[in-house]
């Protein structure tokens, strides 16, 4: 086997979707190539922009990182990084090592908030406390309201988070199954800028398959976090990704095609449905939010805090 | 176990969705009642209309005539029928004799097509000729150039089709993964009404799932062709199929919410996809065909007919 673009012989991955060969150096190439490619084509970058990476050590974020780096480098863009500290014993410390190491290495202004100093609770606190509502919603809300706030304090005039084609299609194929059609125009490789208290969310990875991300930070030789998160319980997200991948066996371009068609069905639904923004602010925190008190202000009355 | 509604003792089924018990008398009633309530809720009929039943003699079709007919018994609609026979060897007749009969049975006028009079050939005569199309392909043209044609030719003012909640949401399914936008605008309970030259179709049975439909002729004792077509062929809808009744088991309502979804979409789209309706007529046969030669006549010069 040869690989099919600079006929090296040592193959490393035959990509599913075009069932080409690539050799380590070629692949890399393929995959910055494409992420850039999704940057161009959907607008996710401005001159001048400051990038604040949500950088938890995993390798979604590390590859997010290391690819918006090179717009850096061409002083295209300012990065900066934010990771977010759960407080989840014998897991979290590691990747957030991982994380401290990567922005020290490109130099990059960098921010590690725990939950415990900014909330004084950590999720494993959470956890024995109240689980009736799942880990991974307290988990979200906290985390979103984090960066959010972090962007600000920063001065970042982007979020971008590692969102890879694998992510997006479970989620537009959940909400589709769901029929969440709130939920549904909120996906994309960019966030409105329509509400103007929330920082422009991006996902550079939006195209690339999960399993490329895997090998591209092993053929990069990066550091990053590969354990799964003890809580991790995503039930219907993982039947929903089962099928999927499932799918994908004998239809190797399906993911592409999902992502294309949700595309397009966003554009054409436009304003169609009616999409809140939050008028008020928390009366609590400050943040924006569409009731009195935001998401995480609720969740940490709930818990007493 | 008793009936939920009634008390009677002899259950027949557990609702999926509800979780209701249902004796044989209440799970008649409650198909009957749940297609009057579609019709209503998504006006597919108009007092005064004449509707022409596309009818097989499968379970799906002879359900939509007989539910129909109760429009008919009070005088809100006219109903007739028309069978198509693709000329399939030990598998066809069946299905046309079931439906003469009953058209026969509730009066109602009744038209039997075959595509060997029609066009000159068989689908067992197209099928040793040339199979690079597939059988589906064809059949599908043909018969909806002759159930539109036939249509015309009968006054009808609506074509209705035996789609059940299964085949709808496959079809939805389908083409949110392949990103086929243009399709996905064209399902719904009813077509647009903006082609003028197309006769406007409905589906009343569009939130009955299969099963309760396969359950619903046994239990009225109605004749019905159970078979399968020999040349059924449908790996991707198979597929897509196999996977919604895989998540339907721990997700009773998800066909009902993926279609409530695709309802909402499609009405936040509206015109946002340009349709194109045909503009012109084949030149071959005069029907109305955006291009010069209509599919049905495109496939019949391919064939030398
Ligand atoms: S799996 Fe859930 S609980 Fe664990 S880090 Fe992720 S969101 Fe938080
Ligand atoms: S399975 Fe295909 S070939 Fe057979 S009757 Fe149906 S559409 Fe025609
Ligand atoms: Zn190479
Ligand atoms: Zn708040
Ligand atoms: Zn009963
Ligand atoms: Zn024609």
């Amino acid at each position: 086997m040869q690989c099919s673009k600079c006929g090296n012989s040592q193959v490393i991955i035959k990509k599913q979707q075009s069932g080409q060969y690539l050799c380590k150096d070629c692949f890399i190439e393929s995959i910055e190539k494409k992420v850039i490619k999704t940057v161009k084509k959907e607008k996710l970058l401005d001159k001048g922009d400051k990038v604040l990476v949500a950088l938890s050590g995993g390798k979604d974020s590390v590859t997010t990182l290391e690819i918006l780096n090179s717009f850096r480098k061409m002083n295209i863009i300012d990065i900066c990084a934010v990771t977010v500290d759960e407080g989840i014993d014998n897991y979290r410390q590691e990747g957030v090592d991982i994380a401290i190491r990567h922005a020290k290495r490109l130099g990059i202004e960098h921010k590690v908030v725990s939950l415990k100093e900014e909330y004084g609770i950590t999720l494993d606190e959470i956890m024995q406390k109240d689980n009736h509502i799942g880990s991974c919603s307290y988990c979200g809300v906290f985390r979103r309201t984090i960066i959010n706030k972090a962007a600000r304090e920063m001065g970042a005039t982007k979020i971008a988070t590692g969102h890879n084609l694998d992510d997006e299609v479970q989620a537009i194929m959940m909400n589709y199954l769901e029929g969440n059609t709130d939920n549904l125009t909120k996906l994309g490789a960019k966030s409105s800028s329509k509400a103007k208290e929330f920082t422009v969310k991006i996902k550079p990875l939006r195209e690339i398959p999960e399993r490329e991300i895997g090998l591209y930070v092993v053929a990069k030789e990066l550091e990053v976090h590969f354990d799964s998160c003890p809580y991790a319980q995503q039930s219907f997200r993982g039947e929903v990704s089962d099928l999927i991948n499932k799918l994908s066996e004998k239809h190797p371009t399906i993911k592409y095609s999902a992502l294309r068609g949700y595309d397009k069905i966003k554009e054409a639904i436009g304003d169609g449905f009616k999409k809140t923004y939050p008028q008020s602010r928390c009366e609590r925190c400050g943040e924006p939010s569409a009731n009195r008190l935001c998401k995480a202000c609720t969740f940490l009355e709930e818990l007493g805090k």
